[in-house]
């Protein structure tokens, strides 16, 4: 893979609807060299998000979209090939933001060292703490504030920040009811991940499932989807609830602009709290999250399903799989091994 | 008026669009008589809110809506004519929850005695601090908690509610910006209530006058009326800024479905807090309230106007003054007079 050379994914044009190779196409450059300060990692996993959408657009966005021509943005574990600098030691795993490539520079800003080959389990760390778990820990423990017996609603739920918020929901004493995709999905995130009751949004009435799953109404939602299934939580959702606006996959592709959802007045009629938010809001907090986050995955309390697909030629085609739905968990593409210490 | 007989508004249909008399009835009825433990209120002045169209109509509501036959409810202002309770005494002046009616009777729930005649500027006080008041206290202060330096927009804001939002942004060293339907209201707001600057959405492109008033982006939307004017406003609103979602006006006579806003994504980019509430919300912040707007008013802090019609056979029409904008500052309708003491 290396033979001097880099693989490197560079946005060609900003995609409308599906991101297709017109948009982005992976370019073979030259192998770049640190300068001074400067380290050269070797990208091992890169992990694809939702996110990542709206990153290939210039809508108005929590940060800089990616510029034409630059190299697509992502998030990656990678391992320290050559540094010069201080930061970081050769042959140490590293995680945080990258780009779609198998080679990266970098000065240190945005990824700090985890570990030594060997230390971590690096794919279901990367999986569910770069930014999977964080984010619903936050999300619904810091926005939603859960108490006992309160009916916790989560789209997306088979998704790789939605069954985590489940569990963690479980693990407060909350009525966890999910929205899923497929009857596949609903069966997993009941036996597996312990929600009570699953929705299959594409072969039963949404409405009228919410009514007999959640009797007494809905007092938070974990939102990662939007359009009409939002619609019909929000027409359910108790005085005083409130909403984690974590994502609106529904409409990344979108082409046209996109209302808001029809039952918006129900905010205002039943004094919903609603908060958008994005993980590294809250990084004062990480080292909580973090520590109870590994203590549960130790302890065999969190679940989580790694969908890994093979080659950074595929990451693409992989990413289109969140859209329609085809991932199985926290979708990731594997670039490399990790070499041994 | 009197000749022992009562006029009731009653609600002869849920309206569909505009309220019409040939949904609400002015019917003439025997005067009730207080049994024991009731009062019978005379109704001085009766509010008219925008929120009055809702309680009419049978959509997902903070409050039953108003049943068929029954009578319209109101926020009224009256005086004891005749009392078999301790809770009030004849000829104290009360504030609270009644309805549309010459006369209403009542076992005091919803009603508290705020003095007796020549003791207080009934009108001032019932058009400020009956709901008005704490409206834009509750919402601006509590749920916006705004900071010197911040850009706080308000829509309807030569309206009762926006009014004093804008002179409480003021207070706490706010940029205030309104959004109003005429000249005459935008040199109102300005002129005689101290904001920055207004915009008259009928006449200027509120999206280039919100880029020229509000440059460093919006911190705070005092949100009445929702649309296309509350897209404007959400397009510019910066980082971990907030809605106080008061009112929708633009759709309560809405006759479909009416859409979201269609940059509720921006909620999610910049990290918004929305919330919807209502001053009952409040009620045991409610003396603290009190005391300071009360204050604000004996200082000549707090601009307001007043818009008295006149009879209780003008109510409908006078209502839907709010919704083609044509009132001008706090609307109520007087019934009758405050007898001597």
């Amino acid at each position: 893979m290396s033979n001097g050379k880099n693989r490197v994914w560079r946005l060609a044009k900003r995609p409308e609807g599906t991101a297709s190779d017109n948009d982005l196409h992976l370019v073979e450059e030259a192998m770049p060299e640190p300068g001074e300060g400067e380290a050269l990692i070797r990208t091992v996993y890169l992990s694809l998000d939702p996110t990542n959408r709206i990153w290939m657009s210039d809508m108005d966005q929590y940060m800089e979209p990616v510029k034409i021509g630059d190299p697509m943005r992502g998030i990656i574990a990678g391992q320290v090939v050559k540094s010069n600098t201080p930061k970081m030691k050769e042959g140490e795993l590293v995680m945080g933001v990258g780009h779609w490539a198998d080679y990266i520079l970098t000065d240190g800003r945005g990824l700090s060292v985890i570990g030594k080959p060997g230390q971590v389990p690096l794919a279901e760390l990367f999986g569910v703490c770069s930014a999977v778990g964080p984010t619903a820990y936050f999300g619904l423990l810091h926005l939603c504030e859960p108490k006992p017996g309160e009916t916790v609603v989560v789209t997306a739920a088979a998704g790789a920040v939605g069954s985590v918020v489940g569990q963690i929901a479980k693990m407060k004493g909350c009525h966890a009811v999910g929205i899923a995709g497929s009857d596949e999905k609903c069966q997993w995130i009941k036996d597996e991940c312990g929600f009570d009751a699953a929705i299959n949004y594409k072969t039963e009435d949404v409405g009228v499932m919410l009514d007999r799953y959640c009797p007494e109404g809905v007092d938070i939602l974990f939102e990662n989807v939007g359009g009409s299934i939002m619609d019909e939580v929000l027409a359910r959702m108790n005085d005083f609830s409130r909403i984690a606006l974590c994502g609106l996959i529904s409409q990344y592709n979108a082409t046209e602009p996109v209302p808001g959802p029809y039952n918006f007045k129900q905010i205002l009629m039943h004094r919903i709290k609603v908060q958008g938010f994005i993980t590294s809001d809250f990084a004062k907090d990480y080292p909580k999250a973090m520590a109870e986050l590994t203590q549960w995955m130790g302890e065999g309390k969190l679940k989580f399903r790694l969908d890994i697909d093979e080659g950074l030629e595929n990451a693409l085609t992989s990413l289109n799989k969140l859209y329609d739905g085809s991932n199985q968990g926290k979708l990731m593409v594997q670039v490399s091994e990790v070499a041994a210490a």
